[in-house]
């Protein structure tokens, strides 16, 4: 062994101490992904047919062109209906502990049925959705080629959209690469930016390879969070009272492109999104310089985004249930 | 030379002189695309922020997953308004004489700055617009690589998507080979569906490159078209009452993908659509057989989609002007 290597060794060996000591872990690209159900699912994830309209698909309202969300406060629904909350992201929501900002759906698979049967998002049904579904000759094919003959139901199409979001992860940010030992990879400022996120106290919620969605907490800890928006949380499916306000910790993963921010939508900035936090959840005042280092290292957990041709959907037939935008 | 390269020669000859004297050109892909502004024109194609909500890009409607249209008989615009007419495909447009329905946009780009304004559609202005593009920092870039510095308007604008558009043709079609002299590209119901095609007298206006596009004909010709849909065509934008339900002929490339037919989009078989077009237009009743090749000729004409990754859109900061969807 030469020195270089001697050198080399110690370097990594460093940096992977340095890393398994830090409370935030890199993004793995996923894996044990069935390409077949995932390239299926990419199509359904993208196909209005799900809706009651044929104009609302799950990318929406969580856009892959626009960091997995639509960056509106709450989102449209059908006939306009104006959504109670903010649209999560999509992007790494597979290392979410559960999913909804209230984690009344276990799994990905459990949430993608959620929106489709909302009479105010995609306002169609399993039923509806599944009868279009079978009616459409590509889709039967390609059905068949993963699930089996006569396979087409509620539970496989969510399954396929759940295998294609589980590929929607972020890896290699260039907080990821700092962590991976690249030095160089992020500046002095979003380094001191990383450490005041970690004195502060906001990696206690913030924390794990999502930095976030792994635990609920309450939404105004130390102040009361001022808003018009009527959600109770997690209080709202386990019907306790000391779970009012009780939410699912948001992740911070490519913040930079998820605003508008909190549960209500209504903070637009990263700079706001810092104070309020440091004010109502950890009762402390950022100064200006604090600020601006923290929402310099926010930036970057910004990933590479999920890369993939625009799906093409198969075609619908004469026999193909009709959408109902109008009625 | 030996016999094989004459006899190739032969053949090929054959096929020009064959191809010349066909009234349906293969599609070429684009040339003498600005590689650029294309891509500045992708994005700007799937970004909602050019609409008053920030919720309907080009692609809402004109979905590039979905044949280009959005496969409704009338479109959904801002706050779920209804819109007046069938969306036509932008597959293939920059083939068109000139664009809409009636023909009221000269150019591609020329029609790219309608929906934006129209208030039952994108519900903006080109002034919003502008304002909103101008203040996304990744814009400001892009239109200055492209367009130069301070170069962000309407003009540049739909410039840029008119670019994009023009590379949205769908070439190697199992027609286009056919014409381009693989003669089993197609099936002997296939060919005899074309003869029936040229010697019924459709060709006369599905004709060129795109199968339509190239002129505008009376919808109703020799029978009345039945229908409640209030357009009258090219006399809305000529005021003279012999232009009364002129309409230009649609492109019939990739009419497999871009139900439902017909400026009222009230028509969702192929079948009905050429039987009523023959009825109409050309005064015959198609037998079933005769219907059943047609309809089989029609579907050879579904080329390549065009394929691209789905583009990521630069973020909005704090100062970009914010949509709003519900005022």
């Amino acid at each position: 062994m030469n020195i270089k290597t001697t050198l080399l060794i110690g370097t990594l060996s460093l940096s992977l101490i340095s890393q398994a000591q830090e409370p935030i872990q890199p993004i793995k690209p996923a894996s044990n992904i069935n390409l077949a159900m995932m390239e299926l699912g990419k199509k359904l994830y993208f196909d209005p047919r799900l809706s009651k309209s044929g104009f609302i698909s799950c990318n929406s309202c969580h856009n892959l062109s626009m960091g997995g969300t639509d960056n509106l406060p709450t989102s449209i629904g059908h006939k306009w209906n104006q959504g109670p909350i903010n649209a999560p992201t999509v992007l790494n929501s597979s290392f979410n502990i559960a999913q909804f900002w209230d984690g009344r759906a276990k799994d990905l698979k459990e949430q993608a049925g959620g929106p489709i049967a909302n009479p105010g998002e995609m306002a169609s049904t399993h039923a509806i959705a599944t009868s279009v579904v079978k009616a459409i000759p590509g889709y039967v094919q390609e059905f068949e080629l993963v699930f089996g003959k006569d396979k087409i139901n509620a539970d496989s199409i969510t399954s396929a959209i759940a295998e294609f979001e589980k590929t929607l992860v972020t890896p290699h940010s260039p907080f990821d690469q700092w962590l991976l030992g690249d030095k160089e990879a992020i500046s002095a400022k979003e380094l001191a930016g990383y450490e005041l996120f970690k004195n502060s106290g906001c990696v206690g919620c913030h924390n794990g390879v999502a930095v976030g969605g792994s635990s609920y907490q309450k939404m105004g800890i130390i102040k009361k969070f001022q808003t018009s928006n009527k959600a109770i949380g997690l209080a709202g499916v386990t019907h306790k009272d000391s779970d009012k306000f009780m939410f699912k910790v948001p992740t911070l993963r490519n913040i930079e492109l998820t605003y508008p921010y909190f549960h209500d939508g209504a903070t637009t900035s990263l700079k706001q999104a810092v104070n309020i936090m440091g004010e109502i959840q950890l009762g402390r005042q950022f100064t200006a310089d604090e600020n601006d280092k923290i929402v310099a290292f926010l930036k970057t957990l910004t990933g590479d985004a999920p890369a993939f041709d625009l799906p093409q959907l198969p075609p619908s037939v004469a026999e193909t249930p009709k959408p109902e935008p109008f009625k």
